[in-house]
C-alpha cells in the first residue's frame, strides 16, 4: 500500500511550478492512468507567503525551508523549480544524497554542474530528468533517449531559443530594424531578465550542451559550444538573402558529428525557405533530428512559458511515478553514465559552409577583381554575385555566396579585403549558410 | 548473470526485420548504453531459407517454426514482423501466453484484435511494444504516452498516410492528374499492393484508431472511423483553392475531442498555406498534437520504409529491454489498460466544418440566387463566393467558402440543389476545411 499514491515535493512556485501543481491536480485521474498509481504533492515550498497561499494545498503542506522537503520519507521525487545555480544545486544534491529523484527545469544548473549532478546520481541510484530544461513541453529528451534510442544521430539542428527566433522573424516580415524587434519581445514577456542570454546565444548553448550531451553518452561542456549572437544582424541582409536566394535566417544551434570531430555551434544561419525549420517562426522552437536509421525527424513546439515547461516537468515525473511503482527505478528515467571523459569540440576555423557576404566597396574599376583574387588566392569559392545599385561616389553593396570553405581560410580572406581600406568601406558580414 | 544480455526473437525478416536484425547488429555498443543491457537476437524466424542465409547470424539461431522462438527460455522479447492478421496474430498472443513481451509495427492486426491482445497482456503482465505502427520511426507513441503524459489531448490532426500525401503534393506541385500520380506513387514502391489501403483512408484509419485509442484510454475501434479517400479529387480544385484562398489540401486524419462527443475522420482537407502541416510535403507524414499545457506539438519524419520502421521497433526493443533489467516490467512499455468499453464517435452529420464548394452551373440570371437561397434555407453562410470565366452555353464553376455549417445541413443544401438537373450541371465538390 506503500505505493498507492507517489509522493512529491515541489520547491519553487513560480510561474512553472505554480502550473506543476495545478494541472496534476485537474488531470490527477488521466496521471493515474498513464502511470498506474497516484501522485500526490505532498509538500510545496516558496520563499513568498502569498505564493503559498494561492496555490491550493492544505497549510500543512506548506513552507519555506526545503529541507522539510528533503527529509520526508514519503516524498520519493523532488522537482526543482526555484532556477539560478546556487539554492537549486544544494536542493538538487540534497534530494539525491537523501535517496530521491529529482525533477528539473534548471538548463544552467545543469549546464554548470553536469558532471557533479549525474555521478552523484548514479552513487545513489537515483534518475535525474530534465525533459522541460529543453524546449519545455515538446519532448525532444525523452526522443531522443528513447523514441530513437537505436539510432546514432549525426547531427542535430534547432531553433532553441524563441526570443531569437521571434526577434529574426519579426525584422524579416515587418521589416523593423533589431532593436525594435527586441523591445517588442521584451513588452511581450518573451526575454530573460538579461536579455543577452537569449539574444547572444547563451541559452542556446547550454541547451544544444544538453543535447549534445545525451547523443554522445558523454559530456559537451557548454564552454566548448560555439557563439555568435544575433545582435549584429541588419536587416538588408534578410531581405537581399530571401529576394536573390530564398534564403531565411534562423538562429540555428548546430550539433555534427563529422569525421574531422565534432561541431557544436550557435549562430545564426540562413537557411532555404524549403528547408524543414524555414516556416518556424515567431517564438516557436524547433528541432531537426538526423536520427540514423529514422531518417530526419522534426519536432515543433512552443519551447518557453509557464505551462509548456509544467507539461515537461510533469512528463518526468510521470514516467518516473511509473517505474517506482513498478519496483525498478534506478537508471530508468534516463540511463546516463557519467563518465570523466569530455568531448573536444572542433575549432570553428576547421568548420566548413557556405556563406552569404555582403561586401560594402567603392565602385570603381578593380575592385571586383581584387576581392575575387583573396578569395581565390585562399581558395574560397564564389557560388553567385550581384552587386545593386551604382554609385560615383559612395560604397556600393556587393553580394555573394559562396560554395563550402573552410571558415579559417574564410576568416584569412575577409581580413585581407577588409584591410583594403581605401575600397572596402566597412567590416563584411558574413553568415554562414546551412543545407 | 541471468540478464547479461536480452535475448530476443525476430520473427519475419523482410525489409523490416531484416533491417532490425542489422542494426541492432551495427549499433550493439550505443543499445547497450542505452538498455544499460546488451540485446541478442537469439532467433531469427522465416520460411524463406535465402532471407535467413541472409541475414548473417550463426545456422543454430535461424529456423522457419516460430515456435522455437516461443518456447526458448531465453528469449524475453517477440518481435512479430511477419504482417498480415492471422499467423500474425498466433505469433503475439502465443508469445504473451509465454510470458514474453511482444514488439510489433502491424498496425492491421492491432486495429482487428486490439482488444484481445491487450486483455492477453494484461493477464500475462506483459507489454505489447507498437510505437513502429504508426509513422514508423516517428516517435509519435511515446510522445503522447510518454513525453505529453501530463496532457489531456483535446485533438491530434495527422498525415498519416504518405501515399496519399504524395499524390496529393504531385498533383498540386506539377499538375498531375490523379492517375498519373498515383502511378509515380507506384513506380516509386509507395503503395500497398492494394493500393486502396493507401488512397481510400484504410491505412489512415487504422493509425488513427491507434492514436485516439492512447489518447482516450479505451478503444477507438477502426470502423468507428469516418472514411473519404482522395481517388476523387480533381486538379482544378487544387489550383483554385490554392489561387483564391491559399489553401493546400492534405489527407487528414482527425480526433477530437469536443462537447458534442469524439469525432474521428479522415478525409481530404483543406488547411491554410500558413498551417503546421502544409509544408509536409510527398510521402512525409506529420502530426500536430494540441496537448493542452504543452500547446502544439508537431512531429514530422518519414513514416515508412524499412529502416525507419526498424528504428521504431528497436526504440520498443529498449524500452522494454531497459525494464526487464531493472526488473520491473509490468506495464513498463506502455501503460495500457484494456476495457470492455468502446469509444462511439459522433456521426459525421454532426461534425460541424467550413467548407470548399465547386457547383458547376448554367450562366444564367436566377442560378445564383437559386444555389445561395438553398444554403441559407440550411442554415449555411457563405463566407467568399467568385465565378470564372463566362459560358453562353456550357457550365460554368461558381467556387464558395462556407462558414463552419454542420455537414447534415450542408448535405441536405447539396442534395437539393444537385437535384435542380437543368441548371446544376454535375455533382457539386465539396471538401472540408480545417484552420
Amino acid at each position: 500500500m506503500r505505493d498507492s499514491r507517489i509522493g512529491i515535493g515541489v520547491i519553487g512556485l513560480g510561474t512553472v511550478g505554480g502550473s506543476v501543481v495545478r494541472v496534476l491536480k485537474r488531470n490527477r485521474a488521466l496521471v493515474r492512468a498513464r502511470c498506474g498509481v497516484g501522485v500526490e504533492v505532498r509538500r510545496a515550498v516558496d520563499l513568498d507567503r502569498d505564493r503559498l497561499r494561492a496555490i491550493g494545498l492544505p497549510p500543512k503542506c506548506l513552507g519555506s525551508d526545503f529541507h522539510a522537503v528533503l527529509d520526508d520519507p514519503e516524498i520519493r521525487i523532488v522537482v526543482e523549480l526555484i532556477g539560478g545555480v546556487g539554492v537549486a544545486r544544494e536542493v538538487v544534491l540534497g534530494a539525491l544524497r537523501a535517496g530521491k529523484h529529482v525533477v528539473t527545469a534548471n538548463k544552467a544548473l545543469l549546464a554548470a554542474h553536469w558532471q557533479e549532478i549525474f555521478a552523484l546520481a548514479q552513487e545513489r541510484g537515483c534518475a535525474v530528468g530534465f525533459e522541460a530544461s529543453v524546449m519545455a513541453g515538446v519532448p525532444v529528451i525523452r526522443s531522443i533517449e528513447e523514441g530513437l534510442a537505436g539510432n546514432v544521430i549525426p547531427s542535430l539542428l534547432g531553433i532553441l531559443n524563441g526570443t531569437s527566433n521571434f526577434i529574426l522573424t519579426r525584422m524579416a516580415g515587418r521589416g523593423m530594424e533589431f532593436s525594435r524587434a527586441l523591445d517588442e519581445a521584451r513588452s511581450k514577456g518573451l526575454c530573460e531578465a538579461n536579455a543577452s542570454l537569449d539574444i547572444d546565444g547563451h541559452d542556446a548553448a547550454q541547451k544544444l550542451s544538453i543535447l549534445g550531451s545525451l547523443s554522445l553518452g558523454k559530456w559537451l561542456p557548454p564552454a566548448e559550444v560555439y557563439r555568435e549572437g544575433i545582435g549584429g544582424i541588419e536587416r538588408e541582409d534578410l531581405v537581399e538573402a530571401l529576394q536573390e536566394f530564398d534564403y531565411v535566417l534562423r538562429p540555428l544551434a548546430i550539433f555534427k558529428q563529422t569525421r574531422a570531430g565534432i561541431q557544436a555551434r550557435v549562430h545564426p544561419t540562413f537557411i532555404p525557405k524549403t528547408h524543414p525549420l524555414a516556416s518556424v517562426e515567431d517564438e516557436f522552437n524547433a528541432i531537426l533530428i538526423n536520427a540514423g536509421t529514422a531518417g530526419p525527424v522534426t519536432l515543433v513546439g512552443k519551447g518557453a512559458g509557464a505551462d509548456p515547461a509544467a507539461s515537461g516537468v510533469i512528463s518526468d515525473v510521470v514516467h518516473l511515478a511509473r517505474a517506482i511503482h513498478q519496483g525498478g527505478h534506478e537508471g530508468m528515467l534516463l540511463p546516463l553514465r557519467p563518465t570523466k571523459e569530455r568531448v573536444s569540440v572542433a575549432p570553428i576555423e576547421a568548420v566548413e559552409s557556405k556563406f552569404y557576404l555582403r561586401f560594402s566597396v567603392l565602385d570603381r574599376p578593380g575592385v571586383f577583381s581584387f576581392i575575387t583574387g583573396v578569395l581565390g588566392k585562399n581558395r574560397v569559392s564564389i557560388a553567385s554575385c550581384h552587386q545593386r545599385g551604382r554609385s560615383e561616389r559612395g560604397a556600393v553593396p556587393v553580394i555573394m555566396t559562396t560554395h563550402r570553405a573552410r571558415e579559417g581560410a574564410m576568416r584569412k580572406a575577409l581580413a585581407e579585403t577588409d584591410s583594403a581600406t581605401r575600397i572596402v568601406k566597412r567590416k563584411t558580414i558574413a553568415i554562414r549558410i546551412e543545407e
